[in-house]
Order: C-alpha cells, then structure tokens, then sequence
C-alpha cells in the first residue's frame, strides 16, 4: 500500500529465514482485514509503501535450527500477531501483549498478502492444522487466523455465558463472527444492531435472535425494549467509531460488560455513562493465538462456520479490486486463494 | 449546603416516616465524604440550600407498617445509597442500581449530616450492627457506610487477588480504604501513589508495601520499576481528576485491571490506551450494600481498622468547619458524633 487507496500487487525479494526461530510459510490462503481499511482510507502517500496483511494459511517450506515444533510440509495457520510463546504475558494467554512478538508487515518482516512470508518465533506463532491444503473448510481455518478470534475475543472480553442476554453492535465480519461466538458461548438472546440486509440475515443463520436496524438513540432505544427495559447483559463493540462505542455503553444494563474489538476512531471514551452504572469495559487486539486451541475443534467438526464471512474469492492480483470492494461495502471479506 | 463553600446547620421539621417500608432514624454518628466536597468547590448558590451527608450510623425510633427486619430500638448502619434489596439488581449485589432506590439528601429524603432521616425501603437498605452504641468499634463502622465498602469495590473491580502487584492511585481515606482491601484479598505488592505525608504513612500501617511520591509520567515510570517493567495488574482508582484516571490506566499492566470509584471529573476517558494492552476497566458506586456482610465480620473481629481515617471527630455544629477543613486537605476524614 503506498497511500490512501493505492495498494499495488509487485514482486519483491524472495522472503527467507533471518532468524533461528524464523519459518518460512508459502501462503496459500490469505484476507484483507477491516483493519487494513484504515490505512486504506487514510494513509499519507509514501515512496516505499507498505507490505500489507497478517492472515493467511500456508506450508512450511523451511524452518530455523531452533524450531522445534513446527516442521518442512506442515500447514499452518498464523495468527495476526507473531509471538514467542514463553513471555510472561503468553503464559496467560496473552500473546497480543508478548514481550518479543510484533506485527507482520513491519520490522523486515513480509506482509500474509504475499505468495511467502518469513515468521518470527515459529513454534510460539503457528499452528499446525491436521488437513490437507485442499479441505473444503479452509475458509472457516483462515478466519482462525483473526476474525473468528476478534469476535470470540469481543464475546469473552463482554463476559458472555450461557442465559445471557447478548448486543453485538456492528454487522462486519468481526460482528458476524461475534454472533457465532456469543451463542457458542450460550448467549439466550443475541441482537445484532446493523443495516446491511445480506449481513443482519448471515447475521440471523449465525444465531441473531433479534436485528436493531435504527442508530443512535433509537438503536439505544430498541435495545432497552428488547431487553425488558435493562439493556443487555454483554455488549459486543466491533466497530470502533466514535457512534458504535458510544451506543455499547449506552446499551448495556447496570453492571454489565462492554468488549471492544473495533480499533478505536479516537483515543477518548465517554465513560462515565458506564461509571455511573458499573458498567465494566475490556477488550483490545485479541489474543488470537490463545484461542486458536479452543475454535479449531469447532470448526473441524463443523459447529461453527465463520468461513462463511468471506463472500468474495480471488487471486492475488485482484487484491487492489478486493480493498476497493471491501472499502465501499459491495464485499463483506475477501479472501485471497494461491 | 446553599452553594459552594458555604454550609449551615439549621433547624428543620422533624424527620418522620412517609412510607410504610420507611424507618425513622436517630443518628449517632455521621461523616463527611470526599464526594461532598464537589459541591462544596463548586455548587451554584441556591436559596433554599441542599440537604447533605449520606454516611451514618443510628438508632431506629420507629418503622413503617410494612418493615419487617428492622425494628425500634436497633443500632444500624445505613449504605451512601437505599434499595429495595428485591429488585433484578439487588438480587444481584448491585444495589446501586437498585430500580426503586435512590439518594439521601434529594427527594424529600433527609440527609445524613443530620439528627433524623427517613430511610426509605428500610428492610433492603439497613443492617443491624451486634453491638451498642458507645461501641469503640464505632468509626470502623461507620466506614462500612460508605468509604470502606468503596475502598473495596475499587479492589473487586480491579480484580485483585492473592499474590497480585497492586496500584493504588490516591492517599484519599477511599484510597486508603483501597490499601486495606488490596491486602485484605491477598496482594502482595501494594503501591501506594500519594504524597501527603501523614496519609502515606497511615497507607503504610494499611499494608502498603511501596509509596510512590511523583505525579504523572514519572509516577508511571516508578510504578514500572517496581513492577519489573510490566505495571500493576490490579490499579484502585481513588481520585477521579483526569490526571489521576490517565494514570492509572497507564501503570495497569498489559491484561492488568483498572478499578475507578473516584467520580469522574470528566465524561470521557483515554481509554485507547487501555485498549492496546487489553486492561480492563470497571467500577463505578460501590454497591456498599452488599459488601457490608462481606466486611461487618473483620471490623469486628479487629482484622481491619478502616476507622482510623477518621482524624477529627467533632459535633454537628463543628460540620462547617468539617468541611472546610477536608476541603483544605488539613483533614483527612470528618465524623461527626452525636
């Protein structure tokens, strides 16, 4: 990406191992993120550009002489984030905070919306998932990588369990994938506040009991009336603008939980609308790698099916046409086959 | 209190009972609460004044026709707030939120900086303390009214626990009564932000094991050092003054837990950067209710001594200059004996 809406397909240097704990992963599946539209509609031109996305799928093609898990012919999915697995934070199960982890695309490493990508701290990053390359349940793997992890994360941040009554607001993927969530989790009620007709009904087959089509104060509105006048026990903000997070607090009833996973317009927050009714907030970039363990039963055995978000496959070199589309809401996610 | 700085004591008709779920009570002792201290910095002034004080101990000289846990004759300690103790929320230890309770002092309810109020839904507000009224227990008591029970909430909604590093922003008698709750569940590392000497040093009898005396970045750079570069896990927030919230999300930890009771001196709050490293934030009114047979127990069995915030005890008379006082910082925590 070289600037606001200018992402070019171009052939760069090979990726190579740099690291003893480096794999290098011939990427055979990857995505554009919601995230990735940020920059997408903001960044400032640059003559370099930037190497771009952190989901994929792929074969190890070869690994460092200190990795010990993860092996030549092994298909792996990586999470967003590379991380070592041994920090403090990692041990708990917070690999998105890992005190030597980081980010694809930045510091010499190769963005996942590449045909190869060079993986820092191998055996701490990758998974080794027990199918072969062809599986008809890739796409649901590949929503492993952030997308069902963002919207688990956002679920167990706002405290869902079984009984509960359950807001999700914003109907992208991220939401879509927080339906699947709640009601994995046990969620009794699940509303889903968007407007986008094809998304509410995914949204539906995903287990919304109700939609809130309406925004602002009447969306707050419609959720207190759904809701017996309380609003809901968890609330889901997978959006991130300024309206989304201002209308989760304002929906969720006293003393319950907001998680956020929208990365956030501003750096402020109206709180006090939660501090006057102990309303707790958490949430942030998932810990994806530590729920990898969790979903992936799920998604071999066919319980959940987050791979349905994607609604648009190509080839790389229609990467460009897959932000451009995703930009203006015409694709909910796309996904990239090799 | 007729506006800012200027607080009378007055004759008014006597306090009486209204509602059959009412109770009279004669108070014994009362205190001022940091929280009355806004208005006094800042209140427009008024003709007809606001009646103020919500913390007290008292007899009980008459109760309604429908009260029936409480009768004439008991010595009693009344939560900052009343609540039906039957409603969704109450049920649920979230009195604060009671659907039918409300605050003393509005409403033609009487306040607690007084002889006699009215307690609305007497049965869910009161509890009857096993002792007499010239206990020497008394100050510890009346802390259960309001600031310990606060001091504690900040410790739950900061999710302290055994062997935790803890973060207490504010040598406030809340923040004080926050040390006391850190070690009463188990921290192991209590750091103590403040700078008044003689609180400090009070924090420190408390179980403090650290005072950090600095403000603002190079308090955030202290707490870091004595936290081995991660932060606190759990942080009290005591303040509520914008310096003081910024703070304390910045030495949470990454996954660590911000707890505020300190009325927030803004609607909105940084919370991005809480964001980023997933700390989570909670807290808001103590529900004082429901903690008080949590804590009743260990004042008096001697476990705790939140009493001794109280550093002046004087007469009703004495209230203006109570105020006045507290106001300047020369007090830390004003009671009031009857």
């Amino acid at each position: 990406m070289y600037g606001a809406g200018d992402v070019r397909v171009e052939t760069v240097p090979d990726a190579h191992l740099v690291e003893s704990t480096d794999a290098l992963v011939r990427v055979i599946r990857a995505a554009i993120c919601g995230s990735d539209l940020w920059p997408y509609k903001s960044m400032e031109p640059t003559e370099t550009g930037h190497r771009m996305g952190h989901e994929f799928i792929g074969v190890v093609e070869a690994v460092g002489t200190d990795v010990r898990t993860i092996k030549r012919g092994d298909l792996v999915v990586s999470p967003f984030l590379w991380s070592d697995g041994t920090c403090v934070f990692c041990r708990e199960g917070l690999q998105s905070s890992c005190l030597h982890g980081g980010r694809y695309g930045s510091d010499n490493v190769d963005g996942g919306q590449g045909e190869a990508v060079r993986v820092p701290q191998a055996d701490g990053t990758l998974v080794v998932l027990p199918v072969g390359e062809d599986d008809a349940l890739m796409p649901s793997l590949l929503t492993l990588s952030d997308v069902m992890g963002t919207g688990h994360h956002a679920a167990v941040a706002a405290k869902v369990a079984p009984g509960n009554s359950v807001a999700v607001v914003g109907d992208g993927a991220v939401g879509l994938c927080g339906v699947i969530a709640a009601k994995r989790l046990g969620a009794e009620q699940i509303i889903l506040l968007g407007n986008n007709p094809e998304r509410v009904a995914l949204g539906e087959e995903f287990g919304a009991t109700d939609v809130v089509r309406e925004r602002g104060d009447e969306a707050v509105e419609r959720v207190r009336e759904l809701t017996g006048g309380l609003g809901a026990r968890s609330v889901l903000e997978c959006v991130g603008v300024e309206q989304a997070v201002v209308t989760a607090l304002e929906i969720a009833q006293p003393g319950g939980s907001i998680g956020r996973v929208g990365v956030p317009e501003h750096d402020t927050t109206p709180t006090s609308v939660a501090f006057w009714k102990n309303a707790s907030m958490a949430g942030g970039p998932a810990p994806v790698r530590a729920y990898i363990d969790e979903l992936l039963p799920d998604v071999l055995e066919g319980r959940i099916e987050p791979g349905r978000v994607f609604d648009r496959t190509s080839t790389l070199d229609d990467v460009p046409e897959g932000y451009r589309l995703m930009n203006k809401r015409e694709v909910l996610k796309f996904q990239i086959a090799f």
